[in-house]
Formats: structure tokens, C-alpha cells, sequence
């Protein structure tokens, strides 16, 4: 029986996974929810992940919600191509740089991306736009040094601390684009010139082997 | 070369990981920084964590921070004892519990007890506390629903879902006992009668080998 996994287009939480099982060569059989109808809050859904959000897994009996737990468990279960590491210091170091985006990124992200995406902004979410931007600037900071003289985050190779990541900084380049986004001094132009490396770990990513399979399709 | 963890006394974070150098009986050395005279403020400290915050491991020439990413350091350098699970899906689980905690519960839970353990809570922290109560409530019903019939939360066996939740209901506790938390409406009082088996859970968390050498010394 293959893996299914539950997401939506532009989740950067949906992205990740589907970043590792590209990564892992792991075949697996797709639901692209659409979020915009609410199918991540339909009992059915819901009944898979009690929270309402994407992506989850089913495997079998199991279901595994929340992406980086998803992750671990695709790591656990397909240990060939490892991206948690070989060694306890690769492993300490990639999950060093997962839990700071976890605790420090995916928030703010989140802050800045989903009023820009809606297009309206409302005082109020244009106020967490611009809270979520001191937050953004200094992640991005802390990602531009770690990448000074090496190409990936946490390891001498891919790991799932790229995956982690990747989606969060693509969604933020994205959101900038937009119109709405327009509003607001988010220092994300010019990105190349501002975090070079960090452009540089981008397009290799973006080389990766079935990426093009994981990108949003509301994007294409 | 022993395992060094520089930690605060109080803090939910740095309990995490005594709490699983201890279920692993890892022998460690432990530097117990004044955080009240910021000693994790410190150059010296900030030359191993540059954000400043508790815990820090240091094992020989690794260093590892973020209280999750050191309890994954510690399963992969010492995996006797096993915290993150055997199989695929009990790795899973403990995860999903784990991820959960850190998106949920632990900033809720900070923004609860850092002000009333602070004492003079200012109006916008009062704000801040009241903001911070349904969530609060809300993943304390969802731990609470977790343990019905079963006396670990992600296993059969004690695992490090545990561990990364219970210095936060823990804290929960003790920050609700103080004067200043009587301002508020936080459900916390009566807690064995409101969580019954979170209060049995917690009890078998406090029989564990070891326990005793993990609690807060002002604690005590």
C-alpha cells in the first residue's frame, strides 16, 4: 500500500514533505486538498487530523499529522538517503536548525504571507504584517552566515534542514511579490544582492531531483 | 569527556533535557547559570548559543541548542533507552506530540508564567496572559482527551513526548499557585478533578529514577 499524503497547494508545511519524499525517492500517492473550498475542515479531514491542517500522512493504519513529525517518521521508516544525519552531531545540527525555524520562522512567515496572499490587508493584519517583518529580517540574517562557505544548512549534504527551511523562504519571495505586499518595507527585494547565499542554497534546491513535482500548482 | 548542559532553574526548557539525561541515565555536568543576573547574556555564553537562551549541550567539541534538538542529539549519541521509538509509527507519534507541543503549547505557556512569575504583572502583560488562556486550555483538553485509558501519551512506553510536556504543565501549575495568578480566570485550580488523567500522568512523570535531581532547585 503507498504512502498517501493529504496537503494543499502553497502550504509551505505541505512543501516540506513533499520535498522529503522526492529526496528519499519514496513513491507516494497524492490528495491535494483545496483549501479554499475548506476541505481541510471537513469531517472526513478531519477525522485524519483533528486540527484541520495540512498535510497528514496515512500509511496503512498510521496517520502522522504536523510536517516535521511527518519527516521524522518518513526518515524512520526509509532510512536510505538519510537526511536526519549520520552522526549525533549531524543529527544534533539539523534539528537545532529545524526547531529554530519551528520556533523563530514558520510564525512570522505565516504573519506575513497569509494577509499578503488574501490580497485585501485589513489595518489589523497589515499591524501583524509589519510585527512578523523584525522577526523575518533577522532569521533571514541568522540563514545568510550559517550558508558562508558551505552549501547547505546544517550538513556537508542535503538534509532535512533545507527541506525544513526551503519552503518558508520561497513563500516569503513569493508573498513579496505580490501587489499587497507592495505596502510594507519588507527589505525582500533584491533578495540576491541582500542574502547572496541564501539565493545561491535556493537555486540548489531548486536543482534538486523531482523538485518541479513539488511546487505548488496554483504557482505554475 | 563528560556531557555538559548549561541550564536555568525554572526553566521548562532546560527540564526537558535533565529530565531525559536522566530517563536515559546518561551521567552529565551540569552548569546551572543565575538567569536573574544574566548569565546567559554572557559573551562567553553567547559564544555557545548566540540567541542567548537555555539549554546549551556541549559534548567534547559539538554544542547543540534548542531543548528538542539536544533530546534528538542524545537519542542518536546514546540510543539505550530508547525515547523516540522503535518502529516507524511510534516515531511518528512521539513526534507528532512533540511538534505539537512546540507549536501550540510552549508559547501560550511562556506568555502565562513569565509575567506572573515576574509578580507585578503590568496591564499589557495581564493582556498578554488572558490572550494566552484558551490555548492554553484548549491543548491541556487535547492531552487530557490523550491519556484517556492509557498512561503514556504518544506509546505504550514512556517517550520523549513525555518529557517535552511535562516541564510545561508543570510550569502551568506552579505559575497558576502564585498570588499574582489569582487575577485570572485560567481553570488551573482543582486541576486532578478538571484533568484526572493528566494529573495521574503527571504523578507517574514524578516517580521516574531521578526525577528529584531535575526539579527547579528554587523550586524546592
Amino acid at each position: 500500500m503507498a504512502i498517501e499524503i493529504f496537503w494543499g497547494s502553497g502550504s509551505p508545511f505541505s512543501w516540506r514533505v513533499l520535498l522529503t519524499l522526492e529526496a528519499k525517492g519514496i513513491p507516494y500517492e497524492s490528495h491535494l486538498l483545496e483549501l479554499s473550498r475548506g476541505d481541510h475542515k471537513k469531517p472526513e479531514y478531519l477525522a485524519l487530523n483533528p486540527r484541520g491542517q495540512v498535510p497528514t500522512l496515512r500509511d496503512g493504519a498510521t496517520i502522522v499529522y504536523e510536517s516535521i513529525a511527518i519527516m521524522a517518521y518518513l526518515e524512520r521508516k526509509v532510512p536510505e538517503v538519510p537526511l536526519f544525519g549520520v552522526t549525533a552531531e549531524e543529527t544534533g545540527g539539523i534539528w537545532r536548525v529545524i526547531c529554530e525555524a519551528i520556533c523563530y520562522l514558520d510564525q512570522p512567515t505565516e504573519a506575513f504571507i497569509l494577509p499578503i496572499y488574501g490580497g485585501a490587508v485589513t489595518p489589523a493584519q497589515a499591524e501583524q504584517v509589519r510585527a512578523a517583518l523584525p522577526a523575518i529580517r533577522n532569521e533571514l540574517s541568522r540563514l545568510e552566515a550559517a550558508l558562508q562557505g558551505r552549501p547547505w544548512l546544517a550538513t556537508a549534504a542535503l538534509s532535512a534542514a533545507d527541506l525544513a527551511v526551503f519552503p518558508m523562504v520561497k513563500s516569503l519571495l513569493r508573498a513579496a511579490s505580490k501587489p499587497a505586499a507592495s505596502a510594507f518595507e519588507h527589505g525582500l527585494t533584491a533578495f540576491s544582492a541582500r542574502y547572496p547565499a541564501l539565493a545561491g542554497w535556493l537555486m540548489r534546491v531548486e536543482e534538486l531531483p523531482g523538485y518541479e513535482r513539488t511546487t505548488p500548482p496554483h504557482w505554475r
